[in-house]
């Protein structure tokens, strides 16, 4: 089942701004025994992205009922909300006082193989850059096509996640998660300033790094310094961690660090 | 009347890439006297766009079909021409053989008031960078969020178009223009390798250029010398030329080399 603003449709207007310009945000969110797993930091997402680019966000409650009711009965999937400036006509300009759209859909559960957890995963090198934008970098926008591009440098099966970077070389993040390194001890994570989203999972990983006494290092990080770390792994509000196995032809063991943050991913609310 | 994959319909399918990912691109056509202006070189641009892109590019003649159906008894407005990778489940991967979507929409002509062309326009400095992505660059895309936001900066009739830069203070564009500057004889533009999107008027004003023998350097160019230029002018599919009579409080004759491009431009086909 589809909600757009509340009636079950699965079609929208064309000249909706979403369409014509990426005009819009989105959340993917696990749904787990009919509930929406850290709904309150993707909803405060969603409204920090709407203050970014001048959306009203919709109300709190209303998409809560929305949501209550796509997923009742659902003990595992996926929702995801998307929020358009709305239809108008042509033209860049938002009008003043736009009638913003929003999209709640199920989707199913990904099945994920285990070993991607116990092992690790193979992490491809992606040539398409992330796009360098200070204004909206962090913020979960619909205009997606480096993700789009970069996911398909690899054949399907060769490789779980690409590993991206902006014009300037420095890492950035993967096609669909956040990256991690560690080196003597010590987490590294790009710091987004300029590029990238800031992941609701990203977000956990440093409140336990905090928990945990382990020091963050929110920085630039360069393609060698990936390569040289003693841990990588990656993540994102559906897969959580998984440990990266193999970069660049090189191997890496599932480190205790790792395996620390993949233990207490399930204590944070 | 809209034509969506060939047929009359206001609506799309939710699950449409355009929308979940700007996975997409599109054209703005001038309309007159039942022609379709510039046509080939719309479809061409469009054609190199589905290369970046990885899209197969729709049939010209379907596309000139029903372009044909649409303009037929229209004498002055713009059609609208958007490209998809269709309708998907959720992940940035695309299908192997996508089912691409193809959107065409007649839209009226927007009144230009004529001081607009004689004196020149109110040139704003935007805040919003424009994106920076080698890849990406020069193509018009749907993920357009830089110039909606670049848009919004000013109040409506305080500015005509406002001029954007990159992350890195390089001129790019304007918000919905190309943007060309005039120093000691010599016409300047952005080269537009890294971000940016290559205008078919731009690439017309380079052929007058050549045509009438200014010499043309496509560069980088800052602010500074926007401010210090001799003249300054804007140009578009729709609006053609627009001289630029006032930059960060400064203000600009219309020279002689800005009116021979103005008088130039209905001679190239």
């Amino acid at each position: 089942m589809i909600l757009i603003n509340g009636k079950e449709q699965s079609h929208v207007d064309v000249s909706d701004r979403g369409l014509a310009y990426g005009d819009g945000l989105f959340e993917t969110i696990e749904i787990a025994d009919e509930k929406a797993i850290h709904w309150h930091r993707h909803i405060e997402r969603l409204r920090l992205g709407c203050q970014v680019l001048g959306l009203t966000c919709p109300d709190e409650n209303i998409l809560a009922q929305e949501c209550d009711r796509l997923i009742a009965g659902i003990t595992k999937g996926i929702i995801k909300i998307i929020i358009t400036r709305g239809a108008t006509g042509r033209g860049y300009r938002p009008s003043q006082n736009p009638n913003t759209t929003r999209i709640l859909s199920i989707h199913p559960w990904p099945k994920i193989p285990a070993v991607y957890y116990n092992e690790g995963i193979r992490l491809y090198s992606c040539e398409t850059p992330a796009s360098i934008n200070c204004k909206l970098a962090g913020v979960k926008t619909l205009c997606r096509l480096d993700q789009v591009l970069a996911q398909s440098e690899w054949v399907e099966g060769e490789y779980e996640e690409g590993l991206m970077f902006d014009d300037n070389q420095l890492v950035i993040e993967g096609t669909k998660t956040n990256v991690f390194i560690i080196k003597q001890g010590t987490l590294h994570t790009p710091s987004l300033k300029c590029a990238g989203i800031k992941g609701i999972m990203r977000e956990i990983v440093l409140e336990i790094a905090r928990v945990l006494n382990i020091p963050i290092i929110e920085t630039e990080i360069s393609k060698t310094e990936v390569i040289d770390a003693d841990e990588i792994f990656v993540c994102n509000s559906i897969i959580k961690i998984w440990p990266v196995r193999e970069y660049l032809n090189k191997q890496y063991a599932v480190g205790d660090i790792t395996r620390k943050f993949i233990n207490n991913i399930g204590h944070i609310e």
